[in-house]
């Protein structure tokens, strides 16, 4: 199934084979479904079932879905914005760096199976809420742990970049993947204390990300 | 996405300095799969569940699932086509441009929920039939809001744009934003009085994008 | 909302306005997920209430589950590489075609839904396996017609053509259209007789388009 | 997709009518939107169900979903990276391959069917395991043989492709096709044997491809 490996433009050593066209469409199209998948697991009360509650009450009593539903899409967001700042920097990748976006499409499109779970259990106070907790915030875990591959074979060779990325550079990022990773980490330890608290960290973690995001805009604007 | 790409880093002014491929396939994506969910909501009776009514007439008894089908699919589609018509006007977008699409993405993607819900409440005279339509009515709101924000946003530096959109025609705009906006307002209101003229306000509101749409090429034509 | 209305090549009479690369992602997105969609209606006994009947037994039962999955898989397929073909002729459409265009995509999105009816009452021999389908011949012939509509807006104007189509192979081409739509009628009618006859002619059709769009190829190579 | 197109029926001898773009565009959405439904499947006890068992213990007790999960999105995976590959080499191509494609999307948007029949079944150690499982190594066969049809279509006119691919490389290629299939047929043997064997094989499978795919880049990177 592996003939066709050595594509047209072949470098010398074999490596950036792939053109990162198709790569960023089938990432596209897996952030894009995971994001609206989410959509599907809220819920809400069907006319005979409501027993006297006004509709308006039941969904006030289900915010867990809407804070999960929410933090989610802005986590898968934010992934899609930071993808597409680092494509943007290679026209070709080689096939580890396949493999490794492969891996961090399969901890993305997973998301919205915790995100139903922790929505089920966030206000149960007992173990299960800790465990549906952990297994949200383990998600993450992998997420940015596969992020954080995916950036290490991205740079790995400095060929690959169309715009070279100094050695400082790299350090920073690398450092602030290990800050991350040590927020992830925290959140983690957070799920078996309060799930409310691990989400809500997951959420200021995103907001964070964002305005992080916007920062060098307004820096250099 | 094959031109000399400059990093995101690089710019003079920190600005545009994203390229509008990605963000539009990302875009696409959504707006394809929220438009093509909308289908799982509309149902039909088991064969063993009909006690007696003809399949023909339970159908006929589900007109609120397919009129609020219609209703979201056109508004769906003719938000993809201002998108379209949007940023073909420019060739990159800078990053709170990215943040402001996101948030209209998150509002574009949770539509087949408040569409399933009113479907389920539509014919309901009471209290939660005016509930469901205010919360369909809410999401029209804010996905109004997202689309002048992005517009704002999008137009906010006249050097983002390849064909400079003269301050007539960019005050016309904002007038005419003000004006929908307006008219969402009262489609709003109008829940708290009658789910069904709510529903019907809003498909007449896309039937005349439509036509407004359609207008421009038939005067000049 | 449709302030963006002269992009930069806007031609003199105002047509022609929009680049066919978005219509075609966002087109393709909407058929790639009603094609994968239908696969969500496919089901199973789960291992509890199988009640002494064997799996595979249970399986061979749901067949009409299967042919009306692979008859709709073609159906949209086809229509797929129709589509591709006819839009490889042009660069740019007016706003009519792109209307038209979300016109068949509304048609095309919602075969799930009649898809996984008929399946369900395939093999009711009363007034509500006709009643199931003549919804999903109905739908058929709305796409053909959808399509129709699209192939008389986009050849309306000779100039939006790269390669001009030559008046002769129009009025083919428009035959064509009337004959196919004409076996679509037909089918409708064939629902009132036998659901399954019905499915089975439109299966034909699908695959006597497939060979339809081989000839040219066989033909010529 | 902006070269200079000629259209489907122009070509001197009928053949490589279409451009790659769109049907890897469509391929694309089909292998994100299969890969991606796959996570509907995962399902987890609602906190009314679980009657006194821990969160913890219900979803350990689920691991035949993960794993069927695990093994589905790997193959889905490398099957997308080996089409990646195989068009990569080739700016055209001719309708039978168009058709061919149509086929090999067929197999592929199917998976998440006997992905989540088989994880329902995995631990049943009796005739109906010995089913579930056979439908997805049956599944796994049909898409092995459409993606040897696809590549047979593909490389029968060399004309086609952009870099020529040797008379040896190709019966190499052919030669693992073959092999590849022998095990495709072993695994389906296995089926009836042991559906956990069965699936370890399929999983093993995908991870000897990957690290084959993974060998050019190694021995001369």
């Amino acid at each position: 199934m592996s003939e066709a490996e050595v594509p047209a433009e072949a470098g010398p050593a074999g490596r950036a084979d792939f053109s990162t066209g198709r790569l960023e469409a089938f990432s596209d199209g897996v952030f894009a479904i995971a994001i609206t998948l989410l959509v599907l697991d809220l819920g809400f009360p069907e006319p005979d079932s409501l027993h006297g509650v006004s509709l308006a009450g039941a969904l006030a009593r289900q915010w867990p879905s809407y804070f999960a539903y929410l933090v989610s899409f802005l986590v898968i967001g934010i992934i899609w914005i930071n993808h597409h700042a680092m494509f943007a920097l290679a026209d070709r990748v080689d096939r580890r760096t396949l493999f490794a976006n492969l891996f961090l499409l399969l901890t993305v499109s997973v998301i919205p199976y915790p995100t139903r779970m922790l929505a089920a259990y966030l206000t149960n106070a007992g173990r299960d809420g800790h465990t549906a907790a952990a297994v949200y915030a383990a998600a993450m875990v992998a997420m940015g742990a596969a992020f954080s591959l995916l950036f290490l074979s991205f740079t790995r060779d400095a060929r690959v970049l169309r715009t070279p990325v100094s050695a400082k550079d790299l350090r920073a990022a690398r450092r602030r993947f290990g800050f991350g990773g040590l927020i992830y980490l925290l959140a983690f330890g957070l799920a078996f204390v309060s799930p409310v608290a691990m989400l809500v960290t997951q959420g200021l973690l995103a907001v964070y990300y964002c305005f992080d995001q916007l920062a060098p805009a307004r820096r250099t604007g």
